[in-house]
């Protein structure tokens, strides 16, 4: 059958792509000019999709530019970001130039590590402990694993969690400038035979959902994934008054009671106003996963008052992002990468720095708007 | 200064699009053809982005088909994905078939109503106390502000929480087929503004946080936020040996160590494989707000060994999607509605329901993968 | 033998009293010469204890005097605490006093009603909707099926949670001034035999964790559990500064680092100090039960500056309490209800209001001295 | 004023007691007989309360024999229990019975170490990195300045948390035998003097609630706090028939639907039945801090069914005990410990166990009772 033929089909020519197009098309009714229309070349998009019919174009602007002063991201960035939000982009380049204003972002990486979490099942308390203690003693062998499988990973802590039968093992990597899930995920399967081998365990998931990914999970923001980067800023007052059309003591207050006590309330992870619209719009931007944007939405800021300017920061415990790998291979990733100076190696942790900042911005212009009434308004004039 | 007047041009001409581009480019010393080739006309997406200059390409293809039997999802679809994950839309795929020879899925809308919920500065205990009983009293005047706003949404139902001077009111919307965060804001607006009238009370964030939008957070696992779904299927045992290569019984086991138990100690909202790889992918695809990823990972996925058929569910409480409005409206994601059949009036609730089937099928793949262990094996064949 | 029949003895005399700690001693070769001193006659305890052979003293003390202007508390009262942490009550006495010179505190009751949540195993989504609607239209029957278990409670709410096989039914009772878990998990199996006779839902557990009881649990937070109590005072600045000897800047910057973003940080469900220290000393002198502390854990404690006065309150979503049954029909317990007039029927909400004063007292004493510098120096002095 | 002066009496004697009780009762109006009746000399608790006016009695009983195989308690013992829960006693019996059919628990020790987590304000992120940075390289000042606070105490861990201008330090402590609070804070407040004299932080709190003490907290449920502990005990089918009146498969499911489901919908942290009746119970019991229920609140409970015996394990991350210091000293409470041989210096590891052990107990026996719809009926026939 043509139709199902078409379904079936895997290849990765232009031919094979629009061969299944068709059958698409045939199969649901639909007309997928839309898609076609973007006319990426399926070769190069073979490591990133199966089935492939096209491409989803989604809207790319910028905001900025912004001055940053980070351990890595240094000089005046213009932001590339993916979003169907209206009044997004217009809301961080406002936090952007205000920030500008008051001198620019500072920001740091704390923490850089990938983790993977493989869960075993063991045959109770006793055994757990012994494999505990054998894994213990033999780190030299288990670097071996981890080393028959990547150059790039390095292993650089084992925790273990034992319950019952279970025991979990939350094993953390360096990975370079890989977002490093795959390279995590293969090396812990070496590490996992190794341990099964000589200990009796049983694999019994090599994730155990102690890693975690892609899940809001307390664990990542209190121990971290992926990076962890603080962002701050001071706005001098006349700015936040006669930019933002607020004082800082109204920010601060509408930080504590919406961000702080509000998430304390809806029993949130994190403490923030949006910042999974500026992770997210970024991530697409530059072909990160999207679905780490459960991780970068555990953001916390704070704002305070010293002596009527504002003193705004994010702290993002768990940006999963790499420069190599991934999305970031394919055609406009790259140059939206290449925007930012974070095309390849060593560019990951500054790509994380330009992450926190970004939102800070927007943390900082969404506030000031509810400060000032403005939310709902801002909507109504530039979106939807 | 060329350079600067395009960064600040805002307009929407295709003319000062490239305009905006080329400043960039200028800006950035990076080429930008890639992001210039899909060739969107910005004037369509004037309501969805600032500062536009060009657009981000994802790969897009299908999963399925899969038999859907739902309150609103009727039939047999293919799901348009959006991602750069190699082996997601295999793996999704591998899930859509075997749930097939099991009869296909069986969905259900269990609540739908979109929330916003104002935080405002009381005096008081005693103050609160009056708030809410002024409240409780009025909902007719309530329900006509709401309707000064809006003639599709619907307020129908008000959560108060006082604490100190803070006072959080929870209002829960019908709102259509929109996704209706927008509508939920304006409308919630109009109410701020009689509450503070009559009561005194002051407004001081029209989004307090116990909404909660866009953060990982326990009242919308409990309460439920936009679309409350659940999802199941059941997978005869010689299918389950057959085509996945596992048992029911170790799948069980699999989602009690890894997503029950490895979930609760992780202190992790949710207990799933990958919910927000599949929630990603499909918002990405059809337009959805990538952000509210976030309200799509906290789903809980449950199996069970029925005589050694699989049984596997999710209950997905916070599936916050629309059909019109935002970035349903773009071309490319127009398209991918019209392939499931979701474009416009009526169809939001069909949409949840197809997103849950498909996070089903997802986990169920991905579970069977972990059982068998060949998670790795199947990314480095696959992917990146 | 001897030592057997004494341990397996099940009388309530003070004989049989007698021998059972007589066959413990010999047992353990532990000489029980304190537990017997109290004199307790365990008839008195016979509902309340099993093998009773003695008791356990705690060293009561007071709190207070502090002034309570509530909704039912309403004078001056002296708290009676059971607690073994040295400096504790002195701590709690030193904020109440101060809380005094401010007036004294307002408290409210916002919310009352005990939960019991069964879990039924139902065949799917399907049946979990019939089992829904049926409820959803039966509330007469239910409401009938609970009076023939109990004249005091009331069934005044009923939230369904389906989840894959799972159906979860959160019942809500008013129950009067008992603290209500049994009267409301009789009442709920009335419910639950009725359901499963009327729609084929099979019960697996009177108590399907969502209630949730003695453990800390986000929808008790967000919905309520028991009372859900609001306290607050105001400080004069000068009080603040001439008593606590620090600044109410200096104290709301300690609950904003500590209290608010600590708390965030940590994940931690509530935000306060030590609520719990004054909830367990209360709770043991009134004969509450000491393990329903974890949900007066959950207290959020906010702090502002209004003028340099120091505003303070505590939020407490779950004060689990009662004035009949349990512990307080114990002869210490109910002289303790009889020092704050809260003995019997029409006093449970009494008490959750001085719950709630308590808490506010030790939690601005403990932030005061923190905020002073002066936590260790206090134990160092008065404690261990 | 004689009853002022009654009220403002700090002493320690008999007579300073009966004045202050005198006083009470003329303040309140109350008859403080039962009160006064335990005779505990306030010498004896002057370290312990402040205040005194008598003492409250908790009936006391045993629960056991059981047998316990642990690395530190090993034997058959009685548990002494302190508690006004009808039944809850007979059930805990009940459960080790049963347990010991099956031939005892296991039990272990996996983490030992109490924590504070002092708050600095710093002046930003580029002094947060300094901060640090000075912390790293200056372990051993700062072992020394915990040195002279403390002999038995040592610093075994240091985990940074900068957010913003705060800077978290949690600090892991070996504590001997005590339970490690006080000695912790002492310790943290020299450490906090030196990093503020070398860094120019400054200290805000010694406790910035990252410790977190008494409070539900996902940092201490997954990094542990006082002891982290796992017990576990299997039970032959022919046991769980013929004495539970249940199946392993039954109870299997209750645990399932109830612990695991249900407690991941409500927003738990742990998943367990009724974990803190145990712990109150033996923390009162033992003169343990019933505060800290809280921690204990936080176990995870799991069950498996192996041919048709029942494996059933709690794992508890957060079992902070002592067995000097604090309650311990006092009269009944030591009898109570030296009933489990835990009295004074070598036993807190095996206090633990204990408490992991009894919880065992009490959850199998309530698991079992709700999987054969027992629950109701047994508070019925002998509670309240």
């Amino acid at each position: 059958m043509a139709e199902q033929s078409g379904l079936k089909n895997r290849g990765h020519t232009v031919a094979d792509m629009e061969e299944r197009r068709a059958a698409a098309e045939a199969f649901t009714g639909a007309t997928l000019e839309e898609i076609a229309r973007g006319g990426m070349d399926p070769e190069t998009a073979s490591k990133n999709i199966e089935n492939m019919i096209g491409t989803t174009q989604i809207p790319l602007g910028y905001a900025g530019p912004v001055d940053i002063h980070g351990g890595y991201a240094q000089g005046r960035f213009l932001i590339p970001l993916a979003t169907t939000e209206g009044a997004l982009i217009a809301s961080i380049s406002r936090g952007m130039s205000v920030i500008n204003d008051g001198g620019g972002v500072s920001v740091a990486v704390f923490q850089d590590a990938m983790t993977r979490a493989p869960v075993f099942r063991v045959e109770g308390v006793e055994h757990a402990t012994r494999v505990m203690q054998w894994v213990d003693t033999h780190h030299e062998e288990i670097d071996y694993a981890v080393s028959t499988t990547t150059s790039h990973g390095k292993l650089v802590r084992i925790e273990m969690f034992p319950s019952g039968r279970s025991l979990y093992m939350r094993l953390s990597f360096q990975t370079g400038d890989a977002m490093g899930m795959n390279m995590a995920t293969i090396a812990s399967e070496a590490v996992c035979r190794l341990v099964e081998t000589e200990t009796g365990a049983t694999l019994v998931s090599v994730s155990g959902n102690m890693c975690s990914d892609k899940k809001p999970a307390a664990i990542n923001m209190i121990e971290g994934r992926g990076k962890t980067v603080v962002a701050e800023a001071r706005i001098p007052r006349e700015v936040v008054e006669g930019r933002l059309h607020a004082t800082s003591e109204a920010i601060v207050e509408t930080n504590y009671r919406k961000n702080l006590v509000g998430s304390s309330m809806a029993g949130t992870m994190g403490a923030n106003a949006h910042a999974a619209n500026m992770v997210a719009a970024l991530y697409i931007a530059t072909g990160q996963d999207p679905a780490q944007v459960v991780g970068g939405s555990m953001a916390i800021t704070t704002c305070e008052d010293i002596d009527g300017d504002l003193y705004i920061a994010v702290r993002m415990p768990a940006v999963e992002v790499g420069t190599v790998g991934g999305g970031t291979r394919l055609p406009c990733q790259r140059e939206a990468l290449s925007m930012i100076g974070c095309v390849g190696e060593g560019k990951a942790r500054k790509l994380a720095e330009i992450v926190a900042t970004t939102v800070l911005a927007g943390e900082l212009s969404t506030l000031a708007a509810q400060a000032a009434g403005q939310l709902g308004a801002a909507h109504a004039r530039l979106g939807r």
